[in-house]
This record gives structure tokens, sequence and C-alpha cells, in this order.
């Protein structure tokens, strides 16, 4: 399918080089807007515009909307304000709210300039929400109906607004502003009597969302309810807008990539992957590795403290890296299974004596059995079949039993610390992966040391 | 909120202790069917029935399908046939195929033998595809339209045939079950001309997908064109189903857990995390740690062949840690940001030099910051702070050296095996931390001791 996809645009361009113009505006009309934005992403720039001026005034719109930042700057700023107002009138609220974040301030001026007041009015409203917040997701262009009205009225209504609002599916019925019910299309439609009362037909037990929600919040909701839309209430209950479910899929798909970053011990990124400078890598990167690089410092000095043991038993230092990356690992597969389950709602913090339970009994299986394995292992390879013979019996039983309560230890540390992050209201996944690793390398070594000292003639 | 949801739970047990049946009635009438479910979750056993009668049919049907398959399939043993049939009528044919793929075999062949013989041939149906295919998530359900029938014979269509529908909002257009065309209903109720033929309103640009189209691919489909279904068609592009948003939603939150279990070295659950048995969780996380585990054997090898000159040179030891550390997390790092980007398809492999080319610019940068502060720390704390004096200015340029080649090294390995999985057509998330750090494990130590022998006197 992609590659097919790139064959098109291979041809597109190749039809505009040529300015066969009549024939590449046919093919474009059959298009998505998602499809040609991606066209214009591989186009160099100055046939950005060019190509753009093919465009009929709606699917012109649509498309604008779908582009990268750099290609819709590219193009605003060739636009006459003529062109730039005609895009504009085309788009749905929060499409431009999305695009004037995106761009610069001189660039956000021009914009403004040229939207109607209202949307200049909504534009501004739902910048000054916060990032992460159900008011910056949100569109205020919705349907609303009046408690009085009939299903025939209704439907009337939807027919004369419907076109400019994103979705007239889902219905709001307000009075002086305050969300009283919702009613759907499907209900309009179905209703068996076309003077029924849209009161009598509402759904008056509403799940809304307030302006300043958490957006993770709201993505819970649609999954858990599978709404279409939701409605986004200020404290007073007056509605001021609606949240979509494609937005909440973005949404979705931004919090899931936002956990991943910081379980793989990055800061969350602005930006995707490809469309991220160096820098800005570099900056999200950076401080995990610099702080867990110092930490380290706390395994050298138990190394270190320890200097005399090493050097009696030579072998000790071989297992050393086994050892602290099985504790990591296993301190990483509970955590990461906790944050998961906290992020989907699945997990609070009263559950945490069932967690603590399942990872005791789940760590002791799983020790056991790698204490056992790794004995005969020990024994098999790096004894008989590598034939070290510094590794005694007596060694062979430190390793293993470090192996199991290290592994015991590192699951409960890693299923614990992300619910304590829950309680403190920090974000569960920062806890995840390094910073487990580095507390669990630590006392990895120090349960391998006082086996040791214990068992060992040192 | 959680909070206020457990008071109502714990008053509506209540009511159901002191028989106050028609107080309880009128609360749960109120309540959402996903809310409901959630009471009988913490409900005894022998309550449930109790509970489940109260509810008029239709929210007892919608209740049953979010409950918890231990919960359904106790009121199934309960059930009357009438019962039973009753519930069936009226679920959805997706969610009866949901509700029989947790079910025991007795239990199955019991709803198939109360279910209509039309649902039946539709559940035998879904249920033969494979788990994770469009086929698998599809329901047999939806609104078709003839492309000679008027926008208001279309209408009174949905009125007369919606109610059994999952969706009523996007209608397909068939000719011999063959897919010609989608109308949603917002076309159908915007378009100016009653008599308007639907062959002249529908969009032929059909974007559909096949019952074998895996779901991973179905999910990145919604999320990008903003669908709220999406039509199934057998290989003669003969529609079978649809898949709704709703399904699609359920789709991204698997998906996105299972890379999320992949990364943290774990096989994909099949069940969340509590509804998971101690057996589950152990057979899930024990095969990555034992491959880990065996696979430490080449780091031993390596530190075993440079026993002498770790004896020679006792501080080389006490950095180990750290630079493994920083090694595994530097490529965990690039890894999971580049497994995340394919899950997302914003990378293809085609794109391997921009993502090596950034890469390479970026470890540079982590590494020479690194590499110069983990000079001073070394000299700063290790040496002047803790005192100790083995610490030579040659073993301190040895040790960031190494941390240099090592962060450069992960980074490049870390972002370049996901996407040779990709093309090998293995899961990239498997290419993630646990599997890297080993490999990073190895490499790091090497360069370690190569520069060790390199430039120390040993």
């Amino acid at each position: 399918m992609t590659e097919r996809f790139e064959l098109v645009e291979k041809a597109l361009v190749k039809m505009l080089e040529e300015k066969k113009y009549a024939t590449l505006r046919e093919i474009l009309l059959t298009m998505n807007p998602q499809d040609i934005a991606a066209v214009f992403n591989s186009l160099q720039e100055h046939r950005i515009p060019l190509m753009f001026r093919l465009l009929p005034k709606e699917l012109a719109a649509e498309t604008f909307v779908e582009m990268e930042p750099d290609d819709q700057e590219l193009l605003i700023r060739g636009f006459s304000d003529n062109e730039l107002k005609e895009v504009l009138d085309e788009l749905y609220v929060d499409d431009a709210v999305d695009i004037v974040e995106e761009m610069p301030a001189n660039v956000v001026r021009r914009i403004l300039s040229q939207v109607d007041p209202e949307m200049r009015k909504s534009i501004n409203q739902i910048l000054r929400y916060p990032e992460s917040s159900a008011g910056a997701w949100m569109t205020t262009e919705y349907v609303s109906l009046r408690p009085e009205m009939t299903v025939e009225e209704s439907i009337l209504r939807i027919r004369r607004q419907g076109v400019d609002k994103e979705t007239i599916y889902t219905c709001y019925v307000t009075k002086d502003r305050t969300l009283l019910g919702i009613v759907t299309v499907k209900d309009l439609l179905l209703a068996e009597d076309d003077e029924m009362s849209i009161r009598d037909l509402m759904e008056t037990d509403i799940i809304s969302v307030t302006t300043h929600t958490d957006q993770e919040e709201v993505a819970r909701l649609f999954s858990k309810y599978d709404f279409l839309a939701l409605p986004v209430v200020d404290k007073e209950n007056r509605m001021v807008g609606i949240v979509t479910v494609d937005d909440a899929i973005d949404v979705m798909e931004e919090e899931a990539t936002e956990d991943i970053e910081l379980m793989g011990g990055m800061l969350p990124s602005e930006n995707t992957y490809l469309r991220s400078s160096v820098w800005e890598l570099f900056k999200n990167r950076i401080p995990w590795l610099l702080l867990l690089m110092v930490s380290a410092t706390f395994t050298g000095m138990i190394i270190t403290s320890f200097e005399s043991a090493l050097a009696a038993q030579v072998a000790l230092t071989a297992f050393i890296p086994m050892l602290m990356g099985t504790g990591g690992n296993s301190g990483s597969q509970s955590s990461v299974t906790v944050i998961r389950a906290l992020s989907l709602g699945e997990l609070k913090f009263a559950d945490l004596p069932r967690v603590l339970w399942k990872e005791i009994r789940t760590s002791v299986l799983c020790g056991v059995v790698l204490a056992v394995v790794c004995f005969g292992k020990i024994w098999l390879v790096d004894r008989m079949l590598l034939g070290n013979e510094d590794i005694t019996w007596l060694i062979d039983a430190v390793v293993c039993l470090a192996l199991l309560v290290t592994v015991v230890t590192a699951k409960i540390v890693g299923a614990v610390l992300p619910m304590v992050a829950k309680v403190i209201k920090l974000d569960p996944a920062v806890m995840a992966s390094p910073f487990i690793t580095t507390i669990v390398d630590a006392l990895s070594l120090l349960v391998y040391f006082l086996f040791a000292k214990a068992m060992l003639p040192i």
C-alpha cells in the first residue's frame, strides 16, 4: 500500500513538472486531503504554492489542515490577504488553533487579522487554556438545541447549521448556555413522533468535562464510554465547547508516546522523530543520561569498598554484569506493567496490597527458576566447558542466592515505585526502567557482596 | 471522581442488602452501563443475579456487554433459556462475539443454541478470522443503501433499520454486495434536494480494508483519516462488515500496551494486570529473563579474559556498571524512539539513512558532553572527594574515551536494529531495551578493555 502510494506521488510530481495541470487537478480531486498533504510534504518548496492553487476551495482548506507546519508557513507567507482569508474561512476553530500554535508570532498576527471576529474570539479563548487540558483540545462549534423544540424543528436546525459544525451527530440541549441534556441524530431519526419535544427525548445523565480537565482523563472517558464527542463546560456548568473522538485518538497516541519516552529515559518530545532537530533530541536525552551516569557513583563506591573481596575471589567480578542485568530486567518488567495499567486507569493506589502480593509470588517463581538454571549454567558452561577453575561450588551458590534475592527485590521496587509516584502526583512513567535500574543496580551489588562476605573465605 | 464513584457503589450495595429494590432500580436507571458493570464487579457472587434482574431489558443487555467475563459466565449459568435469549437478542454481533470468545465451550454451545439463526451465522463467520485481523473486530450489522435510492428513501430506510445497527452515521452503498460508495447521515441531512439519488451524492473514493488486514493497520487508518467507521470487504470487494471507531480505540490501546510490554522485555499479555494470574505473569516474564541471563555469559567471558588487566589496575572494575548502564540507557533511548515512530507509521525502512545521520550527530553530542562531565566527576568526586588514589589521569581518560565510543555505538545499534527487524517482518518492539542492552553491554566492555590495554601499563 505504501509503495503504491509512492508511485502515485512520483506520477503527480511528474505531471506538475510537465505542466499537465488539468489532469493533475482531476487526480487530486479523487484523493483524500491526508494523502494530498503527504504529496506536498515531498514536493520542492517552489512547487508547493503552484500545486496548492490547483485545488478547489474546500479541498484546499482540508488539505491545508493536514500539512506539516513548515509547508503551512510557506504557503501563508506566499498567500495574498484574500487567499489567506478564503482558506481560513473554511477551517474549523480547533484546526485553526492547531495551526496558530505552530506558527511564529508575525504569521499568527497575520492570521488573526484575516479571520472573522467571532472566530478570532474563539481562537483567543482556546489559546488561553493549558496545553494538555480539555479546553485546548475542544472546538467551540457544535449544534445546540433548546429543550422546547420538537424533533422536526431540531432536524431542520441541524440542516441549516450543520454545514459549519465539526460533528452534527451529537447535539447539546442548552438553556441560558447551561447544559441540560444530549440528543443524538440517531435519537432524532428513530423518534417515533416528529412532534415529540427535545425535553422528553434528551439524555439528562450527562458525562462532561471542564475546560481544565487533563487530556489523559478526557481520553480515558472516550475509551470507557465509546463517545463520539464529549461536552466541555466551565465552572458554572455552562457549555463552552466539545471534544470530538478524532482529537481523543490523537490524545491517546500522544499520551502513549509520552509514557514510552519517559520509560525509555527521555523527556517527552514536542515533534515527531523525523521532524525533531538533533538539538531537540539531545536536549530530551542528555538530562537522564547525565543523572544516571552520576548516580552510578554509588555502584562504583560499593565496588570500591569491596575491592579486597574482589581481589581475593577474582571469579566474582565476571558475574557482576549478569546480576545487575537480570535485576534491571526484572525490575523494568514490573514497572512497565504497573505504569501501563495506571495509565489506562486499570489500577489505583488502593490496589497496592494486591499488586504487592502478586509481584511477590511472581518474583519468587521467576527468581527460583532463574537461580536453578543459573546454578547449572555456571557449573556446566563457565566451569566445565570454559574451564574456569576459579569457580567453586560456593561461589556458584553465592551468585545464585544473590540472583534470587535481587529478582525479588527488583520486582517489588519496580511495582511499588510507580504507584507511589502516582500518589505524590508525579508521572509514574518517570519511575520506569532507567530510574529503577539505578536503584536495583546498587541493591544487587550490595546483596551480592554481603552474601560473598558471609559465605566465602574473604 | 473515582472516590465519589466508590461512595455510590457502597450505597447501592447497602440498598440491595436492605432489599430496597424500587429505589435501587430508580438509581440504576440513571447510570451508565459501564458504571453499573463496575458495581457488579465488586458485588458478592450470590448478589449478582439478584441485582441483574432489577435492570430493564435493554439496559440489562448493555450492562452485560460491559461486565467482566467471570460475571458474565456466572449470569449465563444462572439464566433460564428464556432469560438468556432475551439478553442475546439485544446484543450487537461484535459484542456477542467478544463474549463467546471468553467463555468455556459448554457455555458457548448454550449461547449458540439460543441466538437466532442469522446471528449464529454471523458469529461463526467472525470467529473464523485470525484474532488480530479486521475480520475479528468487525460487526456485520450496518446500514446498506442502493445507488438508485433517493435521499428521502434512504432516510426512511435508516429510520426503519437503524435501531438494530451499531452505527447509522455512515451508510454503505452496495450492488450485488459489492461496495460502490459511502454516504454519511450528514450528507443526507444537508443534501439540498430530497429527490437527489444516492449515486450522485455518494463518495466513491473509498478507503476499505479486507477481512485479513492486520488490526494495527486498521487503527492507523482511523488515526490518519478520522473515520467513524471503516468498511471491511472480502477478496472480491464484497462488503462483509464494518469496524467502528470505538473498536479502533480498543485496538490502539492494545497495540500500545503490546509494544510497551515487548519493550519491557515481556511477552504480550492476554488480560489486564489485575486479572492476570501469577502463573500467566510468570510465563510472560521468564523467557526473556532466562535468555538475557544466559546471554550474559558473553559479558562474563569478556571480563574473565581481561582478568589479568583488571588485577593489574583494580580501579577499572569500579567503572564497569557506569559504562554498561550509560550504554544501555543511550541505546534504549534510541530504540524506544524509533520503535514508537515505526508503530505510528511515521518511519519506514527507506528513512534509514536519515535516521542514521540524525543518531550519529545526536550521539556524538551526548557522548562528548557525558565524557567531559564524567572526566571532571571522576577526578573531583572519586579521586579527590572519596580519596581513591588508584585513579590516575590515564585511567580517567580511558573511562571517558570508552564512554564516548559506547554511547555512539549504543545509539546507532539502538536505532538500526528495530528498523532491520521491521524489514525482516519481526516486531520492532522485540528489539527494545533488554535485547539491545545485552549487545551494548558486551560492546562497551570490549571497547573499555581495548582502550585500557592500549593506554595503560598492563
